[in-house]
This record gives structure tokens, sequence and C-alpha cells, in this order.
């Protein structure tokens, strides 16, 4: 891949994140990955997830880091996918809020009357434009 | 609706999450989401919760994401029910501890004495200060 | 009490937060939840946590919020301490991430050399040296 | 230990932490935990982790504080080895969290393009070179 384009790619994932843009994409994806951890534990170990929606419950229940454990894959494989959601919502959790936090610091600083940092600036700006003046 | 008062609503809601003054409010709806959720439950499964109390201890499990699994929905649409309650109390999780880095960070800014940024500004306003006495 | 102390409390409070400072404290308040609640519980409950290292067991998964589910609270009563103890933990996992995610932005600001605001300003502060000795 | 190396050390750390480049060594520190810890398991209560796909099973499910509670540690020193996998596991989620909000906030200052307080310090910088050439 053209590495002008991977970086473009990563800084526009970068600004959405930061910025929270990105948060109703985050949510779709975690709705993604409860359906298709749901079909694979179907194929992957179908006796203990007897039909799709209770694939889907388990799904739900693990990728929100809840874990009731009323449902659990029994098979090795099974448990390792199962591992890999449990990872992913550990993961999603921790960049979900990340994204929030990160979106409402920065809107903190763009919202500029409310930052002492950006109206101590302005102050200077208009003590410099007062300065021009006199110098001439 | 009007999109000023729209905006203007929206403005309000993000600068209580940057400074956390909203923090009692969430706290005060998920006990709300707790109790509603339990009242949902006991109509929706009442075999699985079969009293008030019984829906309450499911519920503060679940928003909260601990899970116990001891008492769960068995009926497809309580599942689903509870599959919302799982993805808001993830949510609630994400955004009362975004709000409070932000509001910890947004106030290192207004505490102006420990703010390095701050001082820095303060000290170049000194010095502009002296410059404009020495150009008249 | 002097309210004068109360807002100087907070504000050591606020800055030990921001800082990190406040983390230890704040671990070895959780390790005093896990033993308090394993205390209470076993007079409340003394049926479902027949020793007190069970209670402790159920305690330390529930402050955790990883609530394993095999050791439970029956009582009404007991149920509404659990409660509390899981908010408790949420909030404890809310305060302690914004805890540190605030503490490493704001170290940014203080370690002078990485952080390129206070770069910007030390430019600007070096600029402003050139004109007053041009000034005289 | 020579305390400049200390020092350091930890400065390395706390960068590592606010740039986010410590993720994947998190990341990989999470999975060796969940290695190390089911094998610490096998050895302290092999009654209840029957096979080392067992305690690898229980082992995931608490570092990521979903917590099933299908398998559980039985033996009281099993339940303390686990009660400080728990304490870990939340520990994680805390520093991974606190890390991805500081990185996303910190690279909100780099990219110097959409940080309101980067440009309003370059609009003044512009503004000191203007006096500059007037003051000769």
């Amino acid at each position: 891949m053209n590495p002008m384009i991977g970086r473009f790619g990563t800084k526009r994932l970068v600004r959405s994140l930061q910025t929270g843009r990105v948060l109703p994409a985050l949510f779709l994806t975690m709705i993604g990955l409860i359906f298709v951890f749901a079909a694979i534990m179907r194929v992957v170990d179908p006796k203990s997830f007897q039909t799709f929606g209770t694939a889907l419950w388990w799904s739900a229940s693990t990728v929100t880091t809840v874990g009731y454990g009323d449902v659990v894959p029994k098979e090795p494989f099974g448990r390792f996918v199962a591992a890999i959601l449990m990872v992913l919502g550990f993961a999603f959790l921790s960049l979900v809020t990340g994204t929030i936090a990160s979106a409402l610091v920065s809107r903190f600083h763009v919202d500029k009357e409310s930052d002492p940092v950006v109206q101590a600036i302005d102050r200077l700006e208009r003590r410099i434009a007062e300065l021009e003046k006199r110098v001439g």
C-alpha cells in the first residue's frame, strides 16, 4: 500500500478518535462483533450454543464484560474464540472511554470562551496589538 | 425543534460533562435505570424474576457490569432487553470515566497556580507589560 | 466546618487526583472496602457467607466488577449491601482510570521538553527578550 | 541502583504511557499474565483446574473482568491468588484506558494544524515578528 495513503488514513483515524466522531462507528462495530462471534460460536461449539439466540446472549454479555456465565463454551477451540472476544471487549471499553475523555478535553480547548489558556493568549494578543500602535 | 436551542442544549451538555457537574445526574440516572429495567423484567420474564427485589438485584449487577449470573432472563425478549441494559452499563462506565478524566484535566488548566502553560503565558504577559513601559 | 478549610481540602484532593498522587491511597481504600464489606456480609447474610474467607472472596470479585457469581448474598438486605459495593466498584474503576488519564496528560505539560505548547511559548519568550534588547 | 538511571527509567516509562507507545507491551504483558496465573493455579488448586486449558480459560475471563464463574478456585490460597489477578485486571483496564486517553489528548497538541492553542501561539509569533521589523 502507498505509505502516504497509509499515514493519511492513520491521521484521519486518530483525528476521528480525538474528536469522538468515531463513537457511532465504534458502537456499530460492537453490535457487529456480537453477531459475528455468535455465528462463529454456533459453528465451533453447537452443543453449548444450541440456538443463535443463545449464542447472541452469550456474545452480548461477553463483549460488555458482564459475563453472567449461564451460557459458556466448553470446547477448547470455543474457549479460545471466547478469549479473543473478551480481549476485544476489554479493548473496546478502553478505546470508547479514552475517546470520550479525549473528545471532552479537546472540545474544552476548542470552546474559546471557557479555556483559560486560550483566554490568556487572547489577552496577550490584545497587548501586542497595543504595542504595535505605540511603536507606530 | 429550533436548531439554535438544540445547539445551545448540546453545548450546555458538553460543558457539564467537561467540568464533571453532570456526575450527580449520571449517578441518579444509573439508579433510575436499575429500577426501570427491574420493572420491565418483572413484566417481560416474570418466571425468571419472581419478585421485584430479585429483578433489582439482577439489574444492579448488570448495569455495573458485575454480572453474577445467579439470576438471568431466559425468555428471548427478556434477553434482548437485558442486552440493552448491558450496553447502557458499558456506555455509562465509559461516559462517567471520560467525564472524570476531562474534569480533572480541565481543572488543571483552571487552577492557574499549578499549570505550567498558564504560568508561562503569565510570564510572557509581564514581559510585554515591561516592553510597553519602555516603549512609552 | 470552616468553608475556607473545606475548600482548601477539596483543592488538595483535586490536586492529588490530577497528579495521580492519590493512587496508592485509592488502592489501599479498595483493599479496605474488600475487608469491610466482607465483615458486613458475614453479619448480614451468614448463611450465604459461611466463613470470612468466603466473604472476602465475594467482595474481591465484586469490587473489581469481575462477579463470578459462585458465592452471592440471598437475603434482601445482603443484596442491598452488595449493590452498594457494586456501585462503589464501578465508581472506583472510573475514578482510578480518570486519575491515571489526568496524571499522564498533566505530566505531559510539566515535561517542558516534549510539550509543543510550552515549547512554542518558550520560543515567544526568547523573541520578546530580543525585542527588549532592541528597544533598549 | 543509581538514582539518575532510576529517574531516567521512570521518565521514559511515563513518556511511553503518555504517547501510547507502551500499548503493545501492555497487551503482551496481559497475555503473559493469563499464562502465568493459569500455571500458578494448576499448582495451587489442581482439583478446581484439572487441565491447563481450563486454567487458561479461567485466567482469561478473570483478567478481562468478565468473570463467568463456571470455573473458579475453591482452595483459600487459590482464591487469594485469584484476588491478585482480579486487582491486576482492574489495574490493567485503568492503565490501558488512561494511556489511550492521554495518547489521544497529547497527539491533539502535537498535531499543530488542529490545536487552537498552538494556532493562537503561532498567530502571536507572527505579530511579534512584525513588531521586530518595525522596531528595527
